[in-house]
């Protein structure tokens, strides 16, 4: 019996529709990628197993999918974890490659293996899948895509500039109004960590102060008070819970609140290095703003801390983020190499732009016309022009079949197809082309270089 | 210890410059897809094994990646298949997914699986990655691409001669010159076996003849009866070994060879419709050539076949193929659809056209300048420069620190940066900027504006 196909959970087909729809976005992307001086570069969709492990964390290392050695496999397992049934353990005997997590360590790996080719600073971009062995859930799939910019090489603050720049530019170009870039500096909240005595809980610390706005302030009290974070410290730290205004409003309290703290002066000095070149600058629009409780992917960010937040109208939360990490390759055996990138999040910017009903027309650009085949005469007769069409860079096609006249033109209603021509023994005695519009029905007897001046 | 960093045997990382050329080939592809009215679709990297295995016999079977399942996978393993260590068949136990190791069975699993949303017949075209656990070669990887177009829903000759004129437009827009387009026809080669009387021993007479090219009339002679093909079924078929001319011609020659198969002049009538269509339409770049001796993919073509023969000037040999298949969908319970399609050899047309040196200019299109950091001020008053080139589509860049000016130079110069702006306190001054070409060294000042024109 026939297999009723399926894919694996987690995982999209894409249609026609959707493709077109994804690359008007890639493009966008890729677009402004390459006019910021980001060079694309493609890694493997597998690395080597001891490339990936180890470097997300526990559960990191749980998600990453392993692929199987090839042949026999088992020949080299030890009779142990084959007895024991130890699948953690046996793991590693039996599979040496996983697909990607993310597109980072890939290229820190890459940056690392290829030193010698790069002159840094280096300024790559990557548009790639990642797969994560997650739950699937709405909106969170187990194949995706990355699509990363990322600048190693230099600890120039005018990275983070060109940054929001960057995303200014990409959002300009998508029409998409309304989006708010959040920035935060690890060093802040590490002098803030600080500056209440508490620098050794610093994560509790940030990953209370994280759920702010889900939790509210009470909440985050009773999440710092059980980590075992001093009503005194609290009490301290609580003016940041009602910081407002702009970005320089917010930056007066943070000065007054960090006076003692090094590394927190240093924080709000990177903060407003960048805040005074965006100003000078101009972005057309987003808008910067200052968030103090955003500690995203603090394991890993030094500096900056970027998240993009949709428009308020769409409820979407973040559809972007980055920051600056100093030592990206480290772990692959090259020092010092300062980082700093941003991601953009494929998936739930095409669902914003879809909600707002913002992808242009020129986005779903399918066939413009179809000629009906009505037998052997005319269907070469068509295939005549169809070819001078297409030269001319129009896109067309003969239906392939003399089916009857419903079919076809159905065919062409269902493609969205806005023109058909049709032609038959009158049209080659004189030689003309009918062409019908669609929508309107409006038909006109053309010539070859008027139908291609037509639709042109 | 850091690790040295590598990747997977078979795998490649791809530098900008490789990117760049990749998507140049990409985008015409994409672009003639298009025009011809071939749809994008997208399918996922990975498939329930159960779509892929059993579906490319049992060497294919092998050289499918299998994913190992997330979790306890060995929980649900049989103690007999761990104790015996049997690898194969402990796979299906804690294996669910692989890797897609073609385009064209997912393709048929799309098919069946959104048939209803699909008004057929239905042309789409698909460019992704897929996997292979052959034996790393010279020019054969285990991750590589395949660019695929194919037609269902019809049985219409036409869509042969579309694929032939795609085939034309792809390669004149590369401006390639030499490719021919070899065709044959299923049908023609069972005609000849059956016409000798050997009709039980297609494949092996074919796997032979196949060979023509490489071993000669007599290494194929010597093969074919050591497959038990009789001396007098071999002179018979002898004619076909010296077959010349051009495709008309050859199909005289066929015609008096199969004029007592009647399955044999039905290929003979498939190949005259498409060259007398191809003949009233013109070739602009490859040429049609009729190759008896052409079997590729004999387990599943039903009809025509095509193989794309690089120019003869480099040694590549195909760098495309296809042909027509009566039942791809049957396979997932979608009977009677009748599918045509081709691919291109992504690797392969790639290496051709660098060897040619075919790559335009265009293809490589980096940062077209870079603006030189002289230090807080002038760095501030060349972004404001860079942002209005940025916005005039011009691709800019200002050196993220203040180095050394020759560090800055050799900076331009290693990523073939084509103009460099050097902005100090009397450019400010004048509100010029002063454009150095590093490639004549001529220096001029110009307004922004100015600039703006210069580079557009």
């Amino acid at each position: 019996m026939a297999q009723k196909p399926s894919i694996p959970k987690g995982t999209r087909d894409f249609s026609p529709e959707e493709v077109s729809k994804r690359n008007y976005i890639i493009n966008i992307l890729r677009h402004n990628f390459e006019l910021f001086g980001f060079q694309p570069i493609e890694t493997p969709s597998f690395e080597n197993s001891n490339t990936l492990m180890g470097k997300y964390g526990e559960e990191g290392d749980r998600l990453i999918f392993k692929i199987l050695n090839s042949g026999d496999y088992l020949s080299k397992a030890s009779e142990a974890n084959l007895s024991f049934k130890d699948s953690n353990a046996l793991t590693s005997e039996i599979s040496e490659k996983a697909l990607r997590y993310d597109l980072t360590v890939p290229f820190a790996r890459y940056v690392v293996q290829h030193q010698n080719e790069i002159d840094f600073p280096f300024k790559r971009y990557q548009i790639q899948p990642v797969w994560r062995a997650d739950r699937p859930q709405k909106g969170r799939f187990r194949e995706f895509f990355q699509c990363d910019a990322d600048a190693v090489g230099s600890d120039s603050l005018l990275q983070e500039v060109t940054f929001i720049q960057l995303y200014d530019a990409v959002f300009g170009d998508l029409g998409l109004e309304g989006v708010t870039v959040k920035m935060n500096n690890r060093k802040i909240l590490s002098g803030l960590a600080e500056t209440i005595g508490e620098a050794d809980k610093l994560i509790d610390f940030t990953v209370a102060l994280d759920k702010l706005d889900k939790i509210g302030e009470e909440g985050v009290i009773k999440e710092m008070l059980e980590k075992g974070i001093s009503q005194t410290a609290i009490e301290r730290v609580k003016p940041i819970f009602r910081v407002h205004g702009n970005f320089a409003d917010k930056l007066i309290l943070l000065k007054a609140l960090l006076a003692d703290s090094v590394i927190g002066k240093k924080g709000i000095e990177e903060l407003e290095y960048i805040n005074t070149k965006i100003e000078a600058l101009g972005l057309s629009t987003i808008s910067l703003d200052l968030d103090v409780t955003l500690a995203r992917g603090l394991n890993y960010y030094t500096g900056a801390i970027f998240e993009v937040a949709a428009p308020k109208i769409v409820a979407m939360g973040s559809i972007g983020g980055g920051g600056r990490y100093d030592d990206l390759t480290g772990i692959f055996g090259l020092k010092n190499m300062s980082g700093v990138g941003i991601s953009f999040g494929l998936d739930r910017i095409y669902l914003v732009i879809e909600e707002l009903d913002l992808f242009p027309a020129q986005a779903l650009k399918g066939t413009k016309l179809l000629f009906i085949n009505f037998g052997e005469t005319e269907s070469l007769y068509c295939l005549k022009a169809v070819k001078k069409l297409r030269e001319a860079g129009i896109t067309s096609e003969l239906y392939p079949d003399a089916a009857k006249m419903k079919k076809q033109m159905s065919h062409a209603d269902k493609r969205n197809i806005q023109f058909v021509v049709l032609a038959g023994a009158e049209e080659i005695e004189q030689d003309v082309y009918t062409l019908k519009n669609m929508k309107t029905g409006d038909q006109k007897r053309l010539s070859i270089s008027e139908l291609i001046q037509e639709l042109n």
